[in-house]
């Protein structure tokens, strides 16, 4: 199946207790369709950059098979540039700079060759963009949403929008919390599912990730304890992209394929978080991944 | 097998958002031998109460198959008393009142006909207590351990004594770091293991629980998602009892059946936390125990 991912490619200037980056790629499609394309070679990106950004880090992207036709390139503004700095458990980061440049006046130009993508995720940008790319395309087969707690507390009214047209949404524990105002998880996913979602994944970081599906179903992939994570960012993008990579790859939107996307995307997550940036998905092969994924049956299989 | 499980045998106070019980019945080893009890029926229990303690509610352990031969009563002096508050979110509780009573001057008395057994779960006591107990034993085969933070900050010689005599110890996360200087858990877990333990079992509540086994090997159960938790009180006990009440059953310390003896403490676990106290213990039947862990096949395993 084919997958379009919208978001945003940035430069990110990054500092865990590992260290520090002035200025690495980053934005949520990057690591999105980085992660998508270790499952299909059918991803299409729509995004935007400036002038700043270079040719050959576009040329890095497709020779991953990302097709960056979507990619669009404002030769006279800059880049979306975000920098922070995470505490040392790593749990919890506080924004240092955001420079939004590109994405202030964001049109997302969905190519003609993308229109017809069977799944398209929505990864994190602001839900009114995300609508805008929706509703360019031809009413894909499944639409996957991610979100995030600045959009709950400041455009909710175009958030609970876009919901009413989302098949899944990705959400982390505390987002689910605030959105639904609802502590439990389990009543919260309730609350979220009854927004639009039919399936509903409640990422809990280092604790794991939850996945609410039709009839009160629930199914938990744990997160792969490591004993150093050398920089977050981008996880939950990478963890997303696994999910719909493995979707499109089987062509199967059954929940229990869905049990199946999600320890692919909680083996993402698990990769991503161990060099800095986009680094390890860069450069992370197949057989890696399937290493790393048979450290998940390890993990949570009983025989 | 035969299982020996020592530990306190008490009355408490508990307060939660759910209600309030002024006196109901308690203790790390009454809630171990009940949960063990549904495994296996050759469960015997080292306890003392006082004589405030009615026979009734020894014959109560009695008709659930625990051998209470162990279970001391002195008549002039009282039962051990914990009162305890949850917050909200019952992921943390305030010690309101406790009265130590008989366990004062404890000295646990191991019956001829259990010094023999082949499984020991020192409940959490007094660790110089748990090293009587053990000591008064013919070598048991496996030997599994719980503590608390009280007993890492107050007696951690003592404590430190007796995990070189354990096979497997059951700590939560946030005593894992306390007792091994280590924030990261995989590390706090090495650290631990390096203690005298060769299977650590790190409770992480209602985000799972994590089984460090030999050379390297981890395994991951998970919290069941549940909408209401009446009162958390006992559910690491009732987890224990799960764990070794599986192992006294099967006969088989592999690590491999080690996992499956977890999924059946965390399935103990969440059976206890529905209802104030034991309640829910004490009423539970072998077939609901049984549907329940099949709610945990459901949620952690992938076809």
């Amino acid at each position: 199946m084919s997958l379009l991912i919208v978001g945003t490619v940035a430069f990110d200037g990054l500092e865990t207790p590992f260290g520090v980056r002035e200025k690495i790629l980053g934005g949520s499609a990057l690591y999105g369709s980085l992660s998508a394309a270790l499952y299909t070679d059918d991803v299409q990106l729509v995004s935007v950059v400036g002038g700043d950004f270079l040719a050959s880090d576009i040329q890095l992207m497709a020779d991953k098979g990302i097709n960056v036709d979507g990619l669009e390139v404002i030769a006279d503004q800059k880049t979306f540039f975000w920098k922070g700095k995470y505490h040392t458990d790593m749990n919890s980061r506080d924004t240092i700079e955001t420079q939004l440049n590109v994405l202030e006046n964001f049109v997302p130009k969905v190519p003609e060759s993308a229109k017809s993508c069977d799944i398209v995720l929505l990864c994190n940008l602001v839900p009114a963009i995300q609508m805008m790319a929706l509703k360019a395309m031809n009413k894909p087969s499944l639409v996957v949403l991610d979100t995030m707690n600045l959009w709950i507390d400041n455009t909710l009214e175009d958030l609970l929008a876009i919901l009413r047209e989302v098949d899944v949404l990705t959400i982390n524990d505390e987002e689910a919390r605030l959105l639904s105002g609802e502590h439990n998880l389990v009543k919260a996913a309730e609350g979220i599912k009854a927004m639009g979602p039919s399936v509903l994944i409640i990422k809990k970081g280092e604790h794991g990730a939850l996945l609410f599906g039709p009839e009160g179903r629930i199914f938990f992939a744990p997160a792969l304890p490591l004993a150093d994570v050398v920089d977050p960012t981008g996880a939950g993008d990478c963890f997303a992209g696994g999910f719909v990579g493995h979707l499109a790859q089987t062509n199967d939107f059954s929940f229990d394929n869905m049990k199946r996307a999600l320890m692919e995307a909680a083996t993402m997550g698990s990769i991503a978080v161990e060099a800095f940036g986009p680094e390890r998905i860069f450069e992370v092969t197949h057989e890696e991944v399937r290493a790393r994924r048979a450290l998940f049956t390890d993990l949570a299989q009983v025989n």
